[in-house]
């Protein structure tokens, strides 16, 4: 797995070259912490949520990012124009299904989007994968528990029914295509304390979606370069708290090298 | 009060046991930062504000949370939704009336909800509490000045009036039933330089309220719980700035254990 | 420009003395940290948004900041209220064209409250500035790239064209009422590794508008001090990354003194 530690290398120094434009719709719990994560590691956020004008930012931004931790029908529609731009004019739209299998409300309009739109990755927790697929994991809230399944058949099976990349993360980080599948061991527990953690992983992807051909590759790469990050943020914020494991991890993400990611980078490649 | 102090101390402990869903309907100001005070505490928060879902998802919650520091009409529809739906299902409503007093719309909105809700607790400070319950005190914006009155006697009047437990925070805290008063000697001034400690302390009770099945203790609970950790952090970021103040108490929340609370807690039983 | 910086300092206190109001219609990214600086500083800040209560919050506020970056259509009719309110009463009123020239949704936008309301200050990067008198720059997201063009030229032309005080802020930051203009050489690249410093900067020229008789003064004012604390939390972070560096900032503007001022100020007057 050396040569693709490589690449992901290279592709975190092209995020940083090229500064690829995000445009988020996301929940109002995370827009800060979302701005500043893509800020610090090198991409350039924007948030717009107005039907009169997700149309026209989103066909200028490199990806596209939907989450839907604080929906209403507003945004939904507004989801939908952006989304349906996007597709247009070839931009990636990332999907982050927050709480799906929480409220029906939420199960529904996550399999309303992932059906209206061609989407490039969706990325949750098991419970959030499951339940847009219509199988049904426990969940509490927005955070699953993670229960027993097999979380890579789970990744294949829904990157198949869904035609699209799916990536679930977990103690463990799965991507799959539905015929090549990645497992991700990098993260730190500490990121479940801090709230957005999820959220602003989707935009990170987003990033990399935005530089990127090979889109399987680029969602790999932002697992390990995130994973890596939130390990050397825990390092420094060791023993003292969430609070300052936060800042630390906006101070990662700004300072995580290629050669870090060499280092400490840990992905299977599992068929 | 040592036997109190110890109670206290093992409501603690069963908060982070039992990590109670929390259901925020908050101002956009708060969000993030009583999402983090709440996981690093050992909650689990959630954030849900559409009419289609607060419904359901409030009455899988341990407590429901109404803020309305920045309400809208429909955020009010939402939570007289939710607040009903968590009635039926016997789960506490929290009700934070953040600037009643600074504009009619916010004084008519409070006592429109705490009329139309059965309320477990309100909180805020002096002057919100006046407003309510429609004694005038004076008011800045959101910030209340703490001028005379006795803040005892209007918590338990508001108490009585409003047939809830009534917390007010100041100085010094009170809280109330009506019939019983305790007032806590906790906090730090620091507390007012950093924007949503009062709201985030309101969610934090609804933590309390879901896991206690003595009301009034677990409100108190949380105020000197709160109260301490708030002392632990300043004495942290003493002289450094209100910056650090809110990293510091982010992890004095999650750091802050029983054994703080029998040392520094400092609560009085008034009648 | 000793006798300026002399000006500045009283300022600076003043607005700590004072502790002004500040009514807040601004974007969901930012929020947070708009509250946090503003009470950090020394002023009192509010949110308000609803239709039904802006124009009551405007009237007792020392200033309302307007800010577009998130927009949808209930907050231009919700700032087009407070506008009013706010001119009536003789409130000055701040205008932030976040994104200007990004969509036509935020050009047409700007246009308009710069037409319908008496603004005391527009602040923007130069890009947007240019975008709301109706000439072009490139603009990315909200981003603005500085191009060529001579930015003393447009904060004049912007002044006299839109008869208010004009901001522009970049590498170098120049205010102009269309007669007077000065350059302010403070202020460090960091800023911009963190979401919201623009906006934010837009809030405090509102605390010092709030105080000051002389707007100009008061502008000039609010960049020097913003910008000095800028320097002296980006030297505390130095090396360490920008989730550090927006703690220190938050402090230094707490801490940053009238002596800060007179030592690292500078501010030179351009005609």
């Amino acid at each position: 797995m050396i040569m693709i530690l490589e690449t992901i290398g290279q592709l975190l120094i092209k995020v940083r070259e090229e500064n690829p434009l995000v445009h988020n719709i996301t929940n109002v719990v995370v827009t800060n912490f979302t701005a500043n994560g893509l800020l610090a590691l090198g991409a350039s956020p924007v948030m717009a949520y107005a039907k009169q004008e997700v149309a026209d930012m989103a066909k200028i931004a490199g990806a596209l990012v939907l989450n839907i931790g604080t929906l209403n029908e507003h945004e939904i529609e507004a989801m939908l124009i952006a989304g349906k731009s996007a597709n247009q004019h070839g931009v990636p739209v990332l999907f982050d299904p927050v709480g799906a299998g929480a409220t029906s409300y939420r199960t529904e309009t996550s399999q309303r989007l992932a059906q209206e739109l061609d989407l490039a990755f969706i990325r949750g927790n098991a419970a959030e994968i499951a339940n847009v697929i219509g199988e049904r994991w426990e969940i509490k809230g927005v955070d699953a528990k993670e229960a027993g399944g097999d979380v890579e058949d789970l990744a294949r099976a829904a990157a198949k029914k869904l035609r699209t990349i799916v990536a679930i993360t977990g103690k463990v980080d799965v991507i799959s295509d539905g015929e090549t599948t990645y497992s991700i061991h990098n993260g730190h527990p500490i990121l479940t304390k801090v709230t957005g953690t999820g959220c602003l992983l989707t935009s990170v992807m987003g990033a990399f979606a935005a530089i990127a051909n090979d889109k399987l590759i680029a969602g790999a790469a932002a697992l390990v370069c995130y994973g890596v990050a939130a390990q050397l943020a825990a390092e420094k914020a060791a023993g003292v708290g969430p609070g300052s494991f936060q800042i630390e991890f906006l101070n990662a993400l700004h300072n995580v090298t290629a050669d870090d990611v060499r280092r400490f980078g840990y992905i299977e490649k599992k068929e």
